[in-house]
């Protein structure tokens, strides 16, 4: 059994697995005359030549540290955002890529109102809220052509806080 | 002055104006070993032939009721979602089409979890959560060309609760 501790999530730290996408530093523009500002932009969405991006609502059950996993996932033919619905934490599990195979795991904890967007081909855990209701919305390719591919690691690994 | 009743907002009252996206119904798919439910593909998408998705947050300062507006804006080139990321309603001030101007305005109050998408070129207001923070990711387009009309309508309207 190895052990990982959770790491906090900002964008420099995560920028080889995705965005980190907040209300964070100085908005790029103010709108609707002065009542909103506008944080511009913030995700290399990647949907392939042949995808499109679409629109979807995921429902996830919550988990509990510690937490236990063996599965990753990724997406060869495009970015996938989660964004959570709910002003709280959520784990976010990834892996840099080792010859086509997962390296080792690292465990982030968002902060209340921070999205990620992973980018195409990132390895990843399956979605993690620690708490109830976990709704997200989510963008991904929209399209055909074979966009999973899992791995279960041989050995299991165990996620605690630090 | 004009008033206007709060309606509550639903995906076929919406639907000419655009989508309501929510986890309501049976799911699409269960993935992630039945730990997750997808509700698949909601929005209709138009970024148009030269534009791309983007993902930006908006930061609103909330609003209270009775709200009193004038402007109404839209986008020609391109759809717009909004999705709070609080678990909170928001106002949701749209209006049909009449000749190249609006019509009579709508106003609809979202349920917390609800997530919209305007049509390619519906007349909106512009954004109100009625809670801080008002916090939103927006899926929008990205790219060259005038893509916001304003007009300011000669009566303003005061949305108020039905």
């Amino acid at each position: 059994m190895h052990m990982i501790d959770i790491e906090s999530l900002d964008a420099a730290t995560f920028a080889p697995f995705g965005d980190v996408i907040e209300a964070a530093g100085a908005p790029d523009m103010q709108i609707n005359d002065g009542f909103c500002e506008r944080f511009h932009d913030r995700a290399r969405f990647d949907f392939g030549p042949d995808g499109r991006a679409g629109l979807s609502i995921f429902r996830a059950q919550p988990r509990t540290l510690p937490y236990r996993f063996a599965l990753l996932e990724r997406h060869p033919l495009g970015s996938q955002a989660f964004i959570p619905m709910v002003l709280a934490p959520f784990l976010v599990l990834v892996a840099p890529d080792n010859g086509g195979v997962p390296g080792t795991p690292r465990a982030f904890l968002s902060a209340p109102g921070q999205a990620i967007n992973l980018l195409r081909g990132t390895w990843h855990g399956v979605l993690t809220p620690l708490a109830a209701p976990g709704l997200f919305a989510v963008i991904d390719r929209i399209g055909t052509g074979p966009n999973l591919e899992e791995y279960v690691l041989p050995t299991p690994y165990t996620v605690r806080q630090a």
